[in-house]
This record gives C-alpha cells, structure tokens and sequence, in this order.
C-alpha cells in the first residue's frame, strides 16, 4: 500500500491551513490508480425549494480538515485496507440538467469502467444520483439494492411538466430498472406528505419503509439495527440525504422536515449494515449557505467517514 | 366541500413563489365561510428577555411554503374535512399592551360568535394568550381545559408593578376562571425558577404538569403518552410555546431553557391526544430574527399540521 | 382614481403585521384594472455562480413593509397618479430554463397586449429579463433603449456549451433585436473582467458604458447625471442588477464585486433620468440568503420606488 | 482630577476580557461625584417596526471594550479633562411605556438637580428621548436647542391612537415646549415618506433641516459644514438616532432607510460644531439582533467617543 | 448568610439590563470574603482549529441574565447556602502560553491559598485546564479525581513539537501527578480518532472511558447514572468541555464532533454524580463567534447552575 | 510563457466547483518554476482582539472563485506577463508566536534565496509581517520602503510584557533596520488612540502618514493620488491590513475602526502607485468569522489582484 494515501497530519500541518481535499487526502486524477474516489457534483439545477447545493462540495472539504481516519468501533483506520483519494469535482452545467446528467453519467462510466474503482459523490441536490446509478447500474451489470436515507420518498411524481428533479430521482431510477425496488431500504422518512397518492409507488414497487417511528419504537436504533436485512452480496448502493436528520441537526439543507433523525442514530445505522459489496455511495443535499456554525456540514463529513468503513469491509 | 379551501400545488407553483398564507391556504375575510382560521398576533409587547415575536406569524407564513396537508400518521388530509383559511394578523397596538388586549379579544368575539369558527393563532408573545382565552371562555361558556406546552409555568407574579406580561398569562386566566386549572396539563416544563415560591400557585391550583424528566422517565415518550388523561367532551384549548422545545430545536424563541423536548417528542404527543371538543389553539414565541436556519419557524409550522390533524377529529 | 390603491396604512395596522405585497399595495390578479404592476420572477436557473434569487421577491415583498409612497424629491406620491398593484408571481420551472423562458414571456404577452399596463419585474437572476424583453419589444413594436445598471456587461458568451444563462441576456437582446444597442446605456460596470475579448461585443454594437470610475469623476455623481442622455420619446427600459451597487450595499447577490456605486449614487441617477415612454423595468439578482440584516432587499425596494416615481412621470 | 476615571488599560488586561462597562471606564452610583455619566436606557417598547433595541446598551458596551481615549483630530484624552463613568442601565419597565417614561425622567431628575454632571443616554429606541428632554429642560430652566441626527423627522402623528412612540418624540419634545424649534437642526433626513403632510410639522415650527442631498452638495460634508450655526452658550442637546447612518454602516437598527450618512460624515460634522453648552447627548435605535459584525455598535460607541470630545470643550 | 450574593432580581430589573455578571451576582474582589467564585479565564492560544475561545466569558456572562438560581429537582437556591460571587477575569497574555499558564497559576494560588474558596473558571480553550490543576493540586495536597465531560480524550502528543496545547492538558495533569487517573472518569468521547495509538495513554494509566455509546446502552442516560462511581470524600475536580455536546447542542465551541450528548443527558449526569469533595470547576470552549443564538453560551450556563448545585452539598 | 499559468475557466468549470486555490492558478511547490507565489500565512496568535484570522487563506481561496485576471483600467491580463501560482500554506505553530516567526522566515528565505520569485502572502494577523520582511530585506539587501495600509499605526509598545504582537509590526521592522522609515507611507490611519504617545514613534522615525482625513480632501482620493510620492527603483513592500477599510467594506477583522477608506479608495490609490521594484506584498487580517456574506474576502482578493497589477509592471 502505498502511503501516500493517508492525510496531511494535523499534528504537523495545522487543521485549518492548506489547500483543502476531502479528509486532507490527496487530490489525484479520476483515471488513475486509487480504491476509493471522492467525488464533488456541484449541481442544484433539480431543487424544488431552497437551492445552493453546488457548494455542497465546497463545504464539506472545508470540515475535512477536522475529519479523521480510525474508527474507533471497528478499530481500524481506513488507510490502512483502501487507498482513499479526491478526485475533483465533476464538470457539471449550472443551467442545464439534462446535460448536466450526461457529463455526471459520462464521468461515472469513464472513471467505473474496466475498473475496481469505487466512487462516493458529495452533492448537489438529490438529482444527482440518478445519472450516477445509470453508470453504477452498468459497471455491475444488474440492478443495485438501495438503502436510501431520506426525509422524503423521492418517488414523486413530474412537477411543473418536468419529470427530472430532486423528488423523482427513486422513481425513475426504480422504473428505468437500475434499482432492485423490493431489496431497496428506505430510512428516516416522514410525514407530512402532499396527498395519500405519494404512497402508491413504494406500495406497487414494495419498496421497505423505515419511518421515524420504527426506528424510535421499543429501545429505540439499538433494537431497529436488529431488523436490518442482511444485503450479503447484491450491489449495494447507500444513498444519504442529509434531511433524513432533524433540522437541528442538518438546518443547511433544500427542504428541511422536522421529527428526523439524529446523527447518533445514523451512525448506528450505517455501522450496523452488512454489505459485502457497497459499489458506490452519495451523500447529497448539503447547502451552506442556509447551515449554521457549519453543522450539517460535519454531519455530512461524519457520514462519509461511516461510509469508508464499510467500504473497508466490502468490495465492488 | 367547495375546493378553494386547499393549498396552492407546489407541483404546479414552485413553493418559493407566490403571495405567503399560512400552508399556503387561501386568505379570507375573519368573518366569512369557513372551518378553522388561521391568525396572526403580532404583538410582543409583553416580552421580559427577547423580543421580536412580533415577526412571528411572517416567520411562520414564509415557511409555510413548505407545508403539506396529509398526514402519513392520520393517513388523512385535513383538507378533506376542514375549511381552513389564513385570515390575517390582528390589528394589534405595539406599543399598549392593554390596547392590543383589547382589539385581541374584540377580534376573537367578532369571529367566534354566533358561529362555529374555531381559531388557531400564531403569535406573539405568551401574553396574547390571555385576551384569547378570555374570548374563547365566553363562546364556550364554561372555563376551558388547557394542554399548555412550554419550559415555564407561566403562573408568575406581578413584573416591574406590571401584572400583564408574557410570564403571567395563566395566572390571570385560572384567576378569572377562564380555565378549569385542576383539568389541564403543563407539558415540558423545566428549572430552573427564580425560586420556590414559583411552585405555589400551581400547587394551590392542581395543576398537572408533565416536566421533561417525566416525559422521558422509562422508555420515554411512548410511555408518557399512556399517560395522558381523555379531554373528552370538555372544552379544551392547546397553547403550544415553542420554547417547550429545546433550544436545539427551537433557537428562535425569547426565553430558551436547555434540556426541552425535541420535534418528535411533541410531535407523538399531540398525535396521541384524546381531544373530541378542541376550541381553539395557539402556538406563541416565534423569534425569527434569533432562529436560525428557520428551524424554529419550521417546527412551529410542523406544530400548527397536528394541531389541524386534532381539528379533523373535534369540534368546538 | 379609486382609492384602493393606496397601501395599507402602517398607522392602522402596524408595518410588520398582515400578509406581505410589494408596498402594502393590494395584491390583483395579473389582467385587470391597474396601470403599472410590480411582479415576481423567481427564477434563478441561469446563475453562474452563488443562486437562490428564487426568494428575491419574498425578500422583497417583506421589506416593502417599510415602504412609503411620498417622494420628497418630486414632492409627489405615486399613488395619486397612477394605480400600482401586486400581480404575484410568474409561475416558472425551476428546473427548466427554457420552459421559464416561455412561461415569462406568455405572462408579459397576455397582461401586456391590447391593454396600457406597465410591469415592473423583481427577480430573480438576471437570465430573467431576455424573455420579458422579447414581450416588451412586441408590445412596443420597436427595439428598446436599455439603461442597465450592472457590474457586469452582460454580453459574455455561452458558458459550458449553453448560450443562455445570467451573464449573456444583453448580447441576445441586442442581437435578437429587442434593444437599440447605439441608444442604450450601461452605468456601473467595473472590472475585472475574464480577458480583453469580453470589450468586443460593447465595441462592437456601440453600447455607452459608465464605469463606476466614469461616474466618480470630478464632483462625482452630480457632475455625472450632467452627462446623461435624453431618453425623450423612445421607448424605454430600465433593467437594475443590484450588484451595480457595492458589495458593502448590496452584500446579498450572486456575484458582487468590490467597488461598486452607493445606494445614493443609483438614486441620484435614477432621478436625474429623462424618460418618457419608460415601457417596463426590472430589479433583480436579490438573493435573501446571502443578504445580511436585509440591507439588499432594501436597497432593492427603494429602487423600485426610484422606478415608480419614473413612472408617474411616463408613459408606455 | 482623581486618576480613578480612566479606562483599564488594553496593554496590561486584554481588551477582549473583564465585566464590560461604556469604554472600560468604572461604573459607579448614579448619584455620586462624576462629570458625564452614560447610562443605559433599554427600553424599545415605542418601535414600530423592527424591536430589540433593548439590548443596544448591551451591545455597546460589548464594543466598547475596543474603545480608546485620545482624539487626534483634538489632539485630547478626554480622560485627561472630564470624569467620565458607566452609571449602570435605567430600571425601565419593558411592558409599560409610560411608567418607563416615569422612571427615566425621575432618574435623570435625581442625577442632574442640585449637580452640575451631565448624562449620555445609550438607548433604546428613539422613544426615550422625550423623558430625558423632559428632565433636561427642567435642569437648563428653558428650550433647549436639538442637534438631531436621524433619517425620519420623528415628528409623526399618533398611531394605533397612541400619543407616544419613536416617531413622535420630537413633536412632544416641540409641543411641550422643551425645545427651542427654530434653533434646532436635524441632519441627515431623507425620503420616502407616507405622505406630504409629513412636512407639515417642521414648516410650521421652522425647524431647519440638512437632507442627505444637502450635506453632498458640491464638495460634500466639508462645505456642509461650514454652514452649521453657531450653537453659542444656548443649551444644546444632540440625539443621534443611527439610521441617520446608511444601512451599509449601520445595519442595525429598527427603521433603516437607503442613501444615509456614512461615519465619516457623521464624525465630521460632529467634530466642526460649535456647542459651549452641550447639556445632554443620546445615542438611540441600536438594535444588536440586525446588527452584522457589530458594525452598528462600533459606529454607535464611536459617536460617543465624539460627543465626549464635544463634551470636553463645554459645560452645562 | 450576608444578603449581597443574591442575583438582581429579573422582576425589579429587566433581565435584558445592566452590567452583566455571571447569574447576575456581585462582582468582588477575588481575594474577598465568598464561597465560590466564577472567574473567566479568556484565553484561547492553545487552540488547534477554531479559536475565539477569548470570548466565552463575555458570552456565558451575557446569557446569565437568563440565569435563576432554584434548582427544581433540589428544591433549592443555591444562594440559600454559599455565597457566590463574580470575581472577574484573570488577565492572561493573549499572544504567549507559557505566560499565561503562569498568571491563571500565581492567581489561583492567591485565592485558594488560605482560604476555604473554590473556583469555577469560565473559558477560554482547553489548554487553561492545566495551570488551574497545579494550583488546584497544591491546594488539596493531593492528585484530584477529574471528572472529564468531552468529545476528546486530550491526551494528545505534542504538536507542531509543542507540548502545550488544548488536547494534551489532561495527558500533562496525569504525568505532573495532579490528577489520579484510575479514580477519574471520561464522558462523551467519541471518535474518529487520527489513529491507533491516541488510545495508548488511557490504556496505560487505567482512565475510565464512557463512550456515547456507553451511555445510550439500554433505557439510556437514566441507566448510565446508576452505574457513575461514588466519588465520595476524594477530592474532585468537574472540567466540562462543551464539544462533549452534539454540534446541534453546542456548535459554538472549537472542535466539534457530531453524535454527542444532549444537555438534557448531561443534567442527569450532573445531577447524578456524588461528591463530597468538589474541589474546582471549568466549563471551557465555549466559542461565541460560532454559536447560533447563543444556544452554546445557554448550555454553558446552564451547566454552571448544575455545577453550583453541586457545590451547595460538597465541600473543598 | 507556459500556459500552464492561467486559471481554471469558469465557462468550463463553473466557478462555484473544483479545489480552491488562490484566483483558480495551479498550486505549485513553492520552490519551483514561477514568478509570483500567492502563500497562505494561516497565524493568528498575535492578535489582542478578535481572533480567527488563521482561517483568512481558506477564505481568500474560497472567493478566488469569483477572480478574473484581465484588468480592465491596465488592459492587461497579469496572466499574460507573469507566471502566478498558489504555493500552499506555510505551516505556522498555532501556539507559539517565536517558532511560527521562526517558521515564516526560514519558508522566506527558501523560496527568495537565489532566485528572482516575488510573493504575496494572505494573513493571518499582522504580527505575521515582521518575519516575511526579515526575509526580504535579507533577499534585497536593503532596507525597503514600505507601503502600509491600516487603520492603526502599528508601532505601538509592547503589551502584557510581551514585544511582539499585531500592533507592533512595524515599530520592530524599523528598529531592526528591514524598513526605511523615511522613505515609507502610511495609509488609512484614523483615531481614535490610546495616548498621546502613541504618535512619538511616527514623529521620531518620519513616518509619512496619509490619514482619512487627508484622503478625502478637496475632491477627494483623485486629488491624493497626484500627492503619492514615486517609488522608483527603490524595494518596496505593501503590507495591506484590510481594516483600512471601513467596518462596512470589511467588518471581517480583527480590529475595525469606523470612518474608514472605501474599497474604490484603496482601488485608486493601488493603481496610481509608481512602484518599480515591487519585492513583497501582504494582505492581512481578514477574520472569515466575522465576515458578512464574504465581502470583506472579496476585497482582499480584489486587493490582491491590484497587486498583481502591480507585480506585472516592475521586478523584485
């Protein structure tokens, strides 16, 4: 392994000097020789409400300057087993989605074909993500199951004649079959809806529901970590929009919903899954200009280093 | 049911657009046809630390943009029962308390008479609370039970030779017999006090109060709401002060006191109240300009949906 | 003149209560009686950089509480002599620019044609004003003089492979023919610039640019509305990026730039123009998110009322 | 002079810590032996739109700790001529704006009969003023002369039937005879207004007023003022309300107004005035909660700084 | 019981007025006659990311004005029993370490020697720890049991080959034999951790560890305080960073880590703990400039009250 | 000319995406291949107010993204005659004002020695100065001129018996012989100080001093340029403390003073400079926490580009 994957010590170089690189590793060319890319997709032309996510990228390597590498649960740093590097940000069109999918699409397929390369996107809005399972869908060759961490369904209908935003990104993905509807996991979703109708996709498609409530019931995440499917060796993919966590915890996000999640219970969840084949992941929705003291940022940061521990564990 | 009592689609108006009413309802006259109204008491006159409340019901409508109607839990839309409306701010006297009292309680009667009309406010201070009982025990006719939600009794004494101020709302209420003490509720409230004599008028008065360390004794709120007595046929009143939540969750309020209750705590509590006569209902303390990321506007707007969802099951 | 064109006395019901338009002015429907409308454009899917201009015309609305009507320059209120009303918003597609496009210029078609009535558009990213242009010059049946203030001249070429987004509105104007180029006006441009070919197309089409330096000369802006040309009889348009304004008046926008005109700079001008046919306007790139203790979105409301009093003094 | 009235020193305890008092200086007993007091009047219950002002003498003294002595322009510590001291914050009843009116008059009447020490009110919304004129002219046995620094009149009619509020204080001050109208002078007025009878008052009384427009003729605020009058040995009172400052230097504040002052005007035309009997000072409508950076409260302790200078070179 | 150390009371004068003390008690000399004293100790030189730490004493003093002293579930003032003072702060050397180290040392000294008076200081970053705890130490004649509230074990290595700093005061205490690391105990770590090896140093000298983890086992925080050592007649020193907090908790301080404690858990904690001999207090990094509403400075505050409530049943 | 010195394009790569570095220019070792190094000066620990300027590189670089290169009043892209580039951060000690001082020079005197590259560093405090211009005067062997922007004079005494801190800079650049005093302006400078003294060490050393006041004479800064004297071929530094500017153009600092310059002031006075050997410059003491919408980070980076004008027309 070589060791120039591992960070700027902080012990050395003060945390808050340097030109800064998700978790201060090094920033490397897409196509070229690493285990794990980082990847900004600075993109927020599908918002509904809020918008600015395209400096959701910005924002997070910024709080990477506090992140670390050993986990102190599963005991192990992440350089030690996977050569973690970020690779840029993803050229993306501000004023134009659909071209914006093409080029997000494009780089997924250049950097994941003929590859083991794995990627995890820091949005941008949710939109995003599907143009990023059209290349994961390909580079694995059938659909991916999906732990999909939300405050919202996302199966929602067109809005405004327009069938692509950040609210259908599951609906299109589900029917464009590059996700696995009945092995997928949908966490941290909520009310209030606009209408009984928003329920009739995940209904049809069987999509497994983890609202606020479950996940409180009896003991609270330690016993809702005990119901957790083993997704064993299907392509996994983990999305995580950060208002799957309370507003007091995520306030810099597009459509906030309050009654979330906690960042502890979320990081019970992710270190409770058992994926052995995590092909790529995204953590998406971060909006600076409406966080405060940078909170949901480091939320965010947290959430990608629980990532890249099960990225140890597992394997494309 | 005529169907100008819905909202404006965000499917088809984006929600930032438009003219702002609360959850985005039509805005009609006070006295005109409909269920429940929605009303602005811009008044904060009453304020002892912070204050800024007058900004309250323009915090809420703003982000009322985000409100949706069905409820996930309730598996109902409220407006497939109710006529709700926004109608307006009260025309309130900043700088008379017992101006603004007056007019405050003028309005409730012109709107509550000869009329099932029911009310729910947004304020303003705790003070505003006082004229609106008064009203509201002179459409019922009898004293009304109260479920009060806040960090604070509210049963303080006289300030600065001021009997009226936003500590002494429900002094002045149980005083005048506008509620029946021994049959309501405090709900979140929490020291420290100035000193022990603050116990003695609900002590003297029965008063039943939920502190926060009985909300989470065991396995906390789904326990305590085993708890919680049926309101029955009685005549009850909701006043919701958003400082019950903690500051974490409700930073914009004037009188914040750590170790509250979060979202979902209030959230499960007003979905399992037994409630078949709610009268009316308020929620005060809104201080947008110390909220931050609106998330105290958002949570009062979330409290403002399950009230309506407990306006669906009663009447006046 | 009927009299329901006056604002909503802050004398009767106090300025920061009741449901927010722009100027207290009584909220109508887009084609009805009125003579000059004020209109929100949220749309800010052609931003380049920082976005979110979508809430410029809440922001706006919310500070046109501290709204008068009482020019003390022309000693006159607007509201004696032409009836201003707020239509609402333009219902765009956040995540189309083309369809906004559409959708923008359908609205000015239909409340412009066959009838005197004037628009006043508030924004909204820049992109906003080709497709009100485009209605504006058929209604007019000839090309525009412009008066645009800005930092930026707006005529740069496609980015990212797409010709339209907020930084190229004035180039397709000029060359779609909506805007007399040789007539038209650009006041508070200032560099830097991306390179020297970005001065060809100004060059090119004649365009009369007034650097901020242009304007400090001498006695500074008193010598410089000296300079100003008569707009006479043609057919007028006046478009206000609020970035002409300093950063330190108008920190709220998408792309500020340090040396910038003072809020009593643009009014000096604006009331120093000449114009009698102004034939619309527009104020945009108000961006709440970024704005601090709401200082652009005032800036912005006293340029609309700068434009008003341009209005009374004109026709279309 | 006793040594005891100079400031802690920043170079021996660091200016960012110790109990914060007006320019570091002691705080002692109103009643006791000083020249010029400054004393805190947190009273906002007269604002009319936004409120907080309760907590500018708060946030000046907050700044204060940045404060320094010595005017190079006087080239004078005003330590080294006059006892200067903190004398604590006014006891004012937050609900109640005529017993708050009581209590302000009673203390200034306590600290200035039977002495010869002068006061310097930090406010407070502008409301204040008019029981300190009260005592003031009580002291002085006639009308006092105004230097008034503001962007309103503060002349305005009742509103919501009230008598008081901050925009009526001058036309009390007028109509009870405690100033002398024709001598007076208000500086930095500007535009919009509700409507032309606005302008009634200060023709009828023939107060003299210097509009923005006025003070950047020609040359600009170094012509203005050589037009200021000579105040001579008249009793003369200064209140400067900061939104006579633009809102780019003083963001916050309850009323702002585009096209103000700049400081550097304001400390200008403070440093030319010729005042021997300056009896009195306030500084008023410093609202923290809107302020940015303290922008406002280090504008608001620097015209202190300045009236001290004035102080320095006159008596009562 | 000298009546002097009791706050001014919030129904005489307004919370929001005056000069502001901690709790609002007198502000003495710190060599005078009370029982314990707050003292801030601003400095924030040893910081390794964020720093402003100067300010946490300004803050916590500012947000004391919401202080009260009845602790609800001691039925008790805690100025029933000792007197508590404000005795100002220690003034340090903001730009050298070593220095400052040596006044917080020479002043503690001075006021414990002699004397039965304990301290609770108010930071300032971590690193202030250090010097207090020699004091501390010679004080009590041996090693101190720490109770350790953090997100962070600070026993850090040297750095940048500094020795001193905010994460490496407790591995000094251990080594300078000032503290007795098997009877003391660590609440709220949690990691990442940089590596392996930062978990060396509790290892060796037997530290108990509560992890969040720990703490949420089984019902939670109410399970977790049966399981707190009895402190009994050991001398015990409570030094509370406010980063042991959840960032939605505490996001003004320095270093913050998401997936900590509430402050309702660190009440109950507090609450919990039995100890006869509480020798010395801190609440450190608490860093205004990056509080949202003060939550921060209130959970500081707060957390103080508990720390009082403490003192009232121990002794030094 | 290697292309490889220009910056990314933001109609490529929108501005708001990619890695930040100073003005989007390639990082590059700083002992490399180009001729003016932008370094990042991350230190604070010399600062007696407000702190946090050691996240001023990070900030700068942030709103690098709005940088553009030509060069509107020269007609010149600095790209076309210099090879610029962002060489990192120098990697101070946070806690250690000698070893960071220690740390500066040495990365000085690496970079300088036997090589013709200029730099330009981004503070940081202004205590951060005395060690780069030891360098420099090393690599010119003579003293320099220097052109000093400020509000304070920076030859102040020692403070907390400490020699060196943010306010002493230059009185040790001059003792130390690196400054020729007589030969050097100063820029900005306003009162109010803390004594008379605090003029003896200008006065003694000649110091040309350019107050506010002497800026704004007569017509004002077109009029002080024509007194600037020329530079000619002797070294000269500009050291830009951003508190020259107002608290309204920068209130991101750690000292501001009211009445100070305007961004087109400091502009015009950049651009009229005759400066031939331009061997060093500096921008210092922009504090990102304080900040407001990131203007005063624009006026650093529009500082810097004036710089860069500046480099292109002379040599080290």
């Amino acid at each position: 392994m070589a060791n120039k994957f591992v960070p700027v010590s902080g012990r050395e170089m003060p945390r808050f000097s340097g030109i800064k690189t998700f978790f201060r590793m090094p920033h490397v060319e897409p196509v070229s020789d690493y285990d794990v890319g980082i990847v900004g997709v600075p993109f927020d032309g599908g918002s509904s409400y809020r918008t600015g996510q395209r400096f959701g990228p910005l924002g997070v390597r910024e709080v990477s300057s506090l992140g670390r590498v050993f986990h102190w649960g599963r005991m192990q740093s992440f350089t030690e087993k996977i050569r973690v590097a970020d690779i840029g940000d993803i050229p993306i069109v501000p004023v134009d989605l659909a071209k914006s999918y093409q080029r997000i699409e494009d780089f997924y397929d250049k950097v994941l074909s003929g590859s083991s390369r794995r990627l995890i996107a820091v949005g941008g809005d949710h939109s995003v993500t599907l143009p990023m399972l059209r290349a994961v869908r390909k580079s694995v060759g059938k659909p991916v199951r999906v732990i999909h961490f939300d405050a919202h369904m996302d199966t929602y209908p067109a809005a405004w004649d327009c069938e692509y935003h950040h609210g259908s990104f599951l609906r299109h993905a589900v029917e464009e079959g590059l996700v696995n509807a009945a092995g997928s996991l949908q966490i941290g979703l909520r009310g209030p809806l606009a209408g009984r109708d928003d329920l009739d996709f995940i209904q049809k498609h069987g999509l497994r529901v983890a609202q606020v409530d479950d996940i409180r019931r009896g003991a609270g995440v330690s016993d809702f970590i005990k119901t957790l499917p083993d997704f064993g060796d299907d392509p996994t993919y983990i999305t995580f929009d950060v208002d799957c966590l309370d507003p007091a915890y995520a306030p810099g996000t597009g459509t906030p919903v309050p009654g979330g999640l906690t960042t502890y219970e979320t990081q019970q969840i992710l270190r409770a899954l058992r994926v052995k084949r995590l092909v790529g992941a995204d953590v998406v929705e971060v909006l600076p200009a409406y966080d405060s003291s940078e909170i949901t940022q480091l939320a965010a940061m947290d959430t990608l280093f629980e990532i890249l521990g099960l990225m140890v564990g597992s394997t494309r």
